[in-house]
């Protein structure tokens, strides 16, 4: 039996808590300061509103302050802080954290500084005190994961991906159930660049399901399927480019974090409501204020937070706009307000 | 202006038919000897009854004993046969085909003779006269492609794929339209072995439709796409084995032909509904006569031709068992009537 804590009480983290809790192990959840209607709800005794379920009795809710409390003695800390609650995590943990504490990472998204991308495990670590963050372990999950259909015990692959394979073994063991099946790699930067990039190109096939609420069905009853499936591919296409920029392995594109990931995300959620009113011709700004204002969409933040980025390693010549046509158009949506046009004949030209 | 001559008037064949006419191409639509009914159809001047729309003026509808006056001075030959009637169309091409004329075939599909495997374009051109075979090129189309969209003018991304880039381009600008986004690649191995196996794959990923309508939605309303998204994957990364092994390209894995095109399959269908059968618990030689008898399941009908073939190739250790679990699965059960169960331990295990 180990002792766990997991930070951060949405959807995500708290599924986790669900193996967990059914291989026996105590666990401890934490909420952040943005969780606090959470764990009241929890400590109350009602159901996750987010998961729509009862956690187990051996999981217990905490608020962020009682985190030092929490996190004692325990073995591992599962980070569960959606992209934007990174840089809090680092800070919250640097004051409590014991460096012989592994970090199981469940957040996507990848950060720019103007010059280069960074994967999140690398921007937690960065946050780090700067005498033991090299010592820490952190390895992450990648994968399609939807958090309801976890904490429903609904068959689920994932993979555990971290630097150091005795570790990752380790964390599988811990965590595989007969429902949560858990596959480990050492490639973190291709399985966190696929798992982050899926939101945005999630984002961008939703914009069909606008197109066609927009246009209706066709007189031979036809939808736009073929549209949506050429936008899933070129996103797969520009993964597997910046994966390699990035010092990936092409694995990771065409497995559970790559084509697993971006298929399971372009089955609802977030990123496809945004991307319908994207798709409708609502401009991102006004659909995102009045529509979705208090909603993270995963897709959408990656834009925000990588675009200048990458618009700005384009210019340099470190990324080749010609492999990166959808990319360039999500970040132009999001970031600059631009209308939706499909760059056709940009698409499939860089092999 | 070109005059073209499609062999095969099901949904496929015909629809390429609408970018060829809109192109101001003129369109002889040739029925085999299955298709009376569709052509008597068209000659009456009804609408195609799978793509419920009409067809241009200049496409004449023509019925199989015509094929000789149909083919007169054509430019092009679309072979539009589904994968039964490969040999069929062999023959009864070799009986008019001038060795000048190349085929461009959307006919989708994997051949076994138990000891290997072969593509279709191969399995064509060896049935043709031996005087010639080699001298006629033959290039075929993969990518997302539902038949009914591109007939009704919506957005479609393809691969023309063959081994003569020259010859490409020519049926490139042929068929290129504003609707239909057509780019080449010579691959025609890997983009032939995706665009066959994706139908197998839809097949499996069809099994989460029968499996969530027995066991209903959670409590919690959760459905069952982590489960779809794993098989999803696990598909894709046998792909990429079987076109290795085959000596195909891996970048047409996950582009249009791979990824794309398994996309597109698993939005519904034939594969689709004959997936929920199989997950409903329903042996396959009983869902075949009882609820499909008079369709073709394009992944049922590849393992069926494939099967042992495979079985046999994995005995004598030409493929790796551990690389296709998810392929043998699916093997087992459409060609032994094998119960569905997900080989969950043998999943991502080959690397």
């Amino acid at each position: 039996m180990a002792k766990i804590a997991i930070l951060g009480a949405g959807v995500m983290g708290t599924a986790v808590s669900f193996p967990l809790s059914d291989n026996g192990h105590v666990v401890n959840l934490v909420g952040t300061h943005l969780d606090g209607d959470i764990i009241a709800k929890l400590q109350a005794g009602y159901a996750h509103p987010g998961l729509r379920l009862k956690l187990a009795e051996s999981v217990q809710p905490y608020t962020h302050d009682q985190l030092n409390e929490a996190i004692k003695d325990v073995d591992l800390v599962v980070l569960g802080v959606n992209s934007h609650g990174i840089n809090w995590a680092a800070q919250t943990l640097s004051a409590v954290l014991s460096p012989s504490i592994p970090i199981l990472a469940v957040t996507k998204g990848l950060a720019g500084d103007g010059e280069k991308l960074y994967i999140l495990p690398d921007v937690l670590r960065a946050g780090l005190p700067a005498d033991y963050r090299d010592r820490l372990e952190i390895a992450a999950i990648g994968g399609p994961s939807i958090a309801q259909e976890l904490a429903a015990r609904r068959h689920t692959c994932v993979v555990f991906t971290g630097k150091n394979q005795t570790l990752l073994n380790k964390l599988a063991e811990l965590l595989r159930s007969p429902y949560y099946h858990v596959w480990t790699s050492t490639d973190i930067v291709g399985v966190e660049v696929c798992v982050a990039l899926k939101n945005i190109y999630a984002l961008a096939v939703g914009l069909v399901i606008g197109f066609l609420e927009k246009e209706g069905k066709a007189e031979n009853d036809a939808a736009m399927h073929n549209l949506a499936a050429a936008i899933f591919a070129q996103g797969m296409v520009e993964t597997a480019y910046l994966v390699e920029k990035m010092q990936g392995k092409p694995r990771s594109v065409y497995s559970l974090p790559g084509t697993g990931d971006l298929y399971v995300t372009c089955q609802g959620g977030r990123n496809s409501r945004m991307g319908r009113l994207l798709g409708l011709g609502i401009p991102y700004s006004q659909a995102k204020a009045e529509y979705m204002p208090n909603d993270t969409v995963e897709g959408a933040s990656l834009a925000l937070a990588i675009g200048s980025t990458v618009e700005s390693m384009v210019k340099r010549g470190d990324l080749d706009s010609e492999a990166l046509p959808l990319l360039l158009t999500m970040i132009a949506i999001v970031c600059h307000d631009a209308p939706v046009t499909i760059p056709w004949d940009k698409f499939f030209a860089f092999s």
